[in-house]
């Protein structure tokens, strides 16, 4: 079950709003890499977790967080709107800089939302909930949460370094911190469920011998040529997992040519 | 620029065509988990890579193998429907087994593509481009890719439980080991790259010091009753990026409540 | 901010796990009468609430009482799908209720989530967030949470009549008892901004005179024949907002045959 | 079945075409809050209706009238192409006003339509039919109905504010006029068949003693602090459908921290 | 504008309702085969149209006479729909055969629509309006029509050989029928604009010496190792529009391997 | 299973980076005119093919070149973001042009992708793989291939009108002339089977008289007075196929209204 206190994680300031920096800051509430996605990704693997306790515990902590980051974005969204243009007429258009708003903007801002956020990103496209990723697998859906977060602290960073606005470069930085924290995290958790070495191959529950162990450590080149595939710490030496010694060869066809028949009679 | 060879990387065999594993099958190609979005992935990954060539062509390598195992998916899943009941004929009904597979079956697979397999999940929903992850953040998109592998392991084995078809099996084994070497390549190159501890926090070519970093390694709880966070390798020691000493504490809010005024006129 | 409680806001109990009724179940999280649509409209809803603080505080309430109904039917979800059948083998498709199950069930929760809910609907359709109406206009989004909390409800009370288990039974009593209030409160909303008829034509802010008031309020046939529309409480009285009289009347089309001239050259 | 005359429902005509305006003009056609959303939702509540007569007539009625919308809303985005740009070219570019609508239109008006409508919204975004509500029960659907031409004035009117073409403003001050009475229509309906609180709580077939009466009526806060919740018409007096008592009180939670257990062998 | 008949354009007559036929049904209607699509790409084509009069015509006829399609498809879903299962309850899933029903059938015509259709397709998934082919370009949207009404006949077929049901298999007939004339009609379209052959290149209006004429008629190879492509109509002779003689040749790469240069600073 | 070679097909050389046309060609990339769909799409038809492996072989051979056209593309894109602005800092907002690029430039290009491709179109809406039409039937499918390469030709060509920069040219004028084969090609493979004319309607495997031949070839009006429809070729003569002949004739509804009766009680 949850609470709310009306007050903000973290203070939101704008002190010059801008409508086109409120369509960019969208990308961190709707986009794949945004605050919706870490919400709602890390609180359907807590409410499915089948494991230690400590771990459900953890994610509900941090995804009641992530809730509290959504309503920090959408509230800055709504002060970069507090002065958006609402009509085209000609004295606006004649002045390139007006003009510009009224292109670069999101018109939804205006026409549907009445200046306030929008589960949308960048490009306007509504967020899916098929992003969510909760597998059901531990250090699957830990890697999945320090993949957000990387792409996260990305797009806040980009964000940090298109504005100048001080109040919305006070709430990045602190957005960002937040981030460097959730990698952190993630990963400490795989190190607590026993390393990333060790987890791997996921799912380690899968018995090494019921897979096909010729091409278990193999990186296998597809040149044109049969050429030597290119050779780095993927092609030699112990496989990170340790469970393995990595080798490197061009790949040739072990299958034949698929023949499915003809269609059915009445297959249409 | 790409060549075929109208072979099939491994075997793909079907003892007994089975449609309702037809369906499961397609969460491996259009699935979030399945080799459509490895393969997009990787290919976009190199297509926009700015660093050094390696990577590109270790990218490319493994986008093309993927590929080809969307293709001896599709081949699986041609196979599989075979012999799949075309009407609902009441004799058919009259005989449960029979009913099972009309009513387990993707319907489509009649419909629309008359047998033969879609780019679209387990639950017949297409698989949509959004959930191609590149970043242009090398270490993010490593990451990415691992994580996908690792779903996408999982969603192998699972399979692999699911069926005891003989042919299935083995071609289940081998996209096995190939996923098991696609986590460790990743990860290697995570490793060619400096490490995972070096890159974090991602992207890490933005300087710490324009990030807020009294909560850069903070575990926050957002108890109800303000207990203390749950403890564990998160909230204390060294972080695992070893540029900071985890802390944990319970979360106040910073901010105030937002007041954004009331609606402009003509606002709507 | 939020916080969290790791207790449910009410008992989750399955006497009997049903992996067909764990599908079902998935309408009310990620389908558009589901819990994920009315606590992320609620949000965003207050997020960009510019008006009486009041409305922001009960919205901020309810929301957050939502994202504990989600939390209380992922639960319901993971409880039923407890004995889910994972393989296909023989002698569980030579068994035809067996067999039934694996039939009609969502074949990822097996594949995809390790036997957890998931944000997408009953046929497997994840949730997309262009269902978060939020306007900006705070009479258009009472109603549209009305509209919400009524196919809600519907939704509940045939997820109810659907089992027999005590506990579900139990716990949809619960969902239902709460969709009956809300439905209530957000009518009380209107109300308290002035009544429904007083708040239409929405958005009232508009001048009815910059309207054509000749079609405010006729009611318009359009029957082949020219005949008279169907007559109701719609076609003649004085209209619900108290602001009109209704008529009645076939229409005539007032404009031209549009002539869109030839394409432009270049136009491709 | 339908008919049609090439003539309009109402004149369209465009004085200035702008390209941009366009843009705008679509998230009347393909936007959540447009016409394909209405046309469309009262044809299927027709279609799928079991009841009186007369309202799937109404349905019938209207939905074709709604196909007339699109239509003309379809031709006035066309007029407003009539001399967008084509080409990027350099003297273009250089002209700032010039530069301004080539940034601010939709490219696919160019690229992908040949200058004329898409089924599009504002940002771009197809319309998807799972906007379409139709529950099967009259009062819900009849909300929905009066909800969606809600945010469809509020949109009409913004779109009227924001443009000073006296064309455009005609067909909108038409438009909008039609929304008025559309809002009324419904809500007749729901007063027709009973009234909006006889029809409370929707759907009013299920008998209440199913429901946990204790929270029927009961406004729940979950402030952090056990505060009472904010009061106003919800919290106390008859409720909005006659059939209770509001009260309001802080929540507890009633369950228990739910425990899954540990993942099953092979489930992956 | 456009008027209403409430009579069926064709009888729609169900003698044995059948849920699970229901489901197959609506790829019919919200499937990408459907009529939806063909109703509005038509309407689109036609709103947009910028050319001959006739050509509107004919296209508003046809969009006209698929609402209908639509209408009838509706009808015969809901009446598919008439003895669906209502709950799970025991004595009910002790029978396979109403396992078997409640099973395969689309839960959400319980759950969502009250045992109406709705605009999805036989998995579920809504009709998304991005499947609205309306280019601009004549030949190439009667192309595209030509094409739907294939897919669209195609799949009339095969749920007309699904079915044992006399009024079904009656309803089916007439929209065969329909979709052989509409086949007919698009191509006999293209003829009056000139021909198939005369159309190619489409959009033909594209002067042909500002394309690279070296690959206009190239049938090119890919194979592995470098055998020439596999011979037929397309790799020599006349090509189909009579403007060059086809020729065929593996390829070899004409470009250069990419170089992106490095990631920019603060590109993050 | 597929090869790979780093070089390009063709050259891709950009003279004056323009992030405004980066987006523009987005659409050729991720738009349903572009070279994914047809990638995937003959990939998917080849996958699923039953019939005579030639058509397998010439579908492979081009799914396999337009790999490298989705690639060309990608590159084009990158090229094209070179100099894009990462800020909106006031110096910049200042200067029209400068402002006019950050306006109209895809925001998700700096956010994103680090200044690359994306599998998204010209809005930014991500591709959707249920545009890959893969029928089973072959003459439906090479008809759908027509209707995608032409499609995608009017794209390339309003590309190529768009800009002028030299590079770009060259390299569209290598896309549009491939798009010419491709159209030729499709065609061929229709005459290869027999000839248009001979494959309609299409499926021809279904015998015409069990469809109802009263309606096969007879073009219907639906206009509100009666009137005859509009003339053409479709009206009268020898079919398109050769196998009835045209008349023409205002449509009468042939079915009556339909009462789908009440609602079922606990149908909710
Ligand atoms: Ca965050
Ligand atoms: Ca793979
Ligand atoms: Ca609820
Ligand atoms: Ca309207
Ligand atoms: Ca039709
Ligand atoms: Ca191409």
């Amino acid at each position: 079950m949850y609470y709310n206190d009306p007050k903000l994680q973290y203070p939101v300031r704008v002190d010059k709003p801008n409508p086109l920096f409120a369509k960019a800051l969208q990308q961190a509430i709707g986009g794949i890499e945004g605050e919706i996605r870490v919400c709602m990704q890390y609180f359907f693997q807590a409410w499915g977790m089948r494991g230690p306790k400590k771990y459900r515990d953890m994610l509900l902590a941090t995804a009641t967080e992530e809730l509290g980051h959504i309503e920090m974005l959408a509230t800055a969204v709504a002060l970069n709107l507090e002065d958006a243009p609402l009509s085209l007429q000609e004295e606006v258009s004649a002045d390139p800089v007006g003009g510009a708003i009224l292109n670069g903007m999101n018109m939804r801002h205006i026409l549907s939302s009445g200046l306030a956020a929008m589960p949308v990103d960048a490009s306007g496209v509504p967020f899916d909930m098929s992003h969510i990723y909760a597998s059901g697998n531990g250090a699957a859906d830990m890697l999945a949460n320090v993949t957000a977060e990387s792409t996260g602290r990305a797009l806040a960073v980009r964000l940090y370094n298109m504005t100048d606005d001080p109040g919305m470069k006070d709430m990045l930085q602190f957005l960002i911190a937040r981030d460097t924290m959730h990698q952190n995290q993630w990963m400490a958790a795989i190190e607590d469920m026993g390393g990333i070495a060790e987890a791997l191959p996921i799912p380690n529950s899968h018995p090494q011998d019921e897979e096909n162990r010729e091409f278990s450590y193999a990186f296998l080149g597809f040149d044109k040529d049969g050429a030597q595939p290119v050779q780095g710490r993927w092609s030699s030496g112990t496989s990170f997992d340790g469970k393995g010694e990595f080798t490197s060869r061009p790949m040739q066809p072990l299958g034949e040519e698929p023949d499915l028949g003809l269609a059915r009679p009445k297959s249409g």
